[in-house]
């Protein structure tokens, strides 16, 4: 029987012991996961909410493990919301299309934003949500979609930072976690 | 100015008038999409709710686009959720890989699921969850990734039923819509 070591993330009045994960070699970090866990989104959304700019007109977010956080933002905060996919679908047409930006080489992600979801962004004040901001190449990469879009970004949403943050522009996060 | 032919599709208390998009030459088929729609998420999950069968214990479903309504649902019931990967993701340790079935050459998707998940199924009593069902590969994927975790399938549960589906494995669905 393997040891697991855990670390504890604690949102509000949910805690969770997640396992350390080795991302890099010699680089631990906790494992968070808002996928699968009513809870822990339903208590991170419920915080956020009070994060949301008063002036914000729509969330913006990614694919997929922040979904049901941005989904039950969404509904308690009763703004609409986006989310910018991962992989091109066949039904998309003249999608943007946004290279994120990454610290490691060869380990870059691509946006896509479906032409018609690009519209309802249009002219829109923006809050971009997150679950887990890191490097900051996600939040900029989302930034610069809402920008081609022809939005306005009036704020940047996560519920946790993990380690530094190396691309510029603010985000209001509610925890820090470290990368041990 | 183009014009986008729609096609009304109505959940319960919701129509929404969706685009009609070409997958494949002379194929049409209504886009829905689940993601980004909280009014059409809710009702699907109220709808669904009372088809989930009463011996349930989890709820399995996949990422992107039925993360909002398997989130939903398993709130709704107070079961708990897992959803399969579409990538492999950097911290999986000993994943089962899954290829889904495909009647097109060429076009295959493969599921991850990680143990870690693996092991929250194994002995359980699960009832599949999906938005749309086509040819039903998909869902037979599911199926598959649920035995071989070492549960048992007691319902295989979408939204639609869309044209007709080529894999065996009977699917509990609210509504049918065409390919035209």
């Amino acid at each position: 029987m393997t040891t697991l070591e855990t670390y504890p993330i604690t949102v509000g009045n949910v805690t969770r012991h997640v396992p350390l994960v080795e991302t890099l070699p010699g680089m631990r970090i906790p494992l968070i996961e808002f996928l699968g866990d009513t809870e822990l989104v339903e208590e991170a959304a419920r915080l956020l909410k009070e994060r949301v700019p008063e002036e914000a007109e729509m969330l913006f977010s990614l694919e997929c493990s922040p979904v049901p956080l941005v989904h039950r933002l969404a509904q308690l905060t009763e703004l609409p919301y986006v989310v910018a996919r991962k992989r091109r679908r066949a039904y998309m047409e003249d999608p943007l299309i946004q290279e994120v930006p990454s610290l490691t080489l060869g380990a870059s992600d691509t946006l896509w934003l479906d032409r018609r979801w690009a519209e309802r962004i249009m002219n829109r004040k923006v809050a971009l949500v997150m679950d887990v901001v890191s490097s900051g190449g996600t939040m900029k990469a989302l930034d610069r979609l809402v920008q081609r879009a022809g939005g306005k970004v009036v704020g940047r949403l996560a519920v946790f930072q993990q380690g530094k943050r190396e691309f510029d522009g603010e985000v209001d996060y509610l925890y820090e976690i470290p990368i041990l």
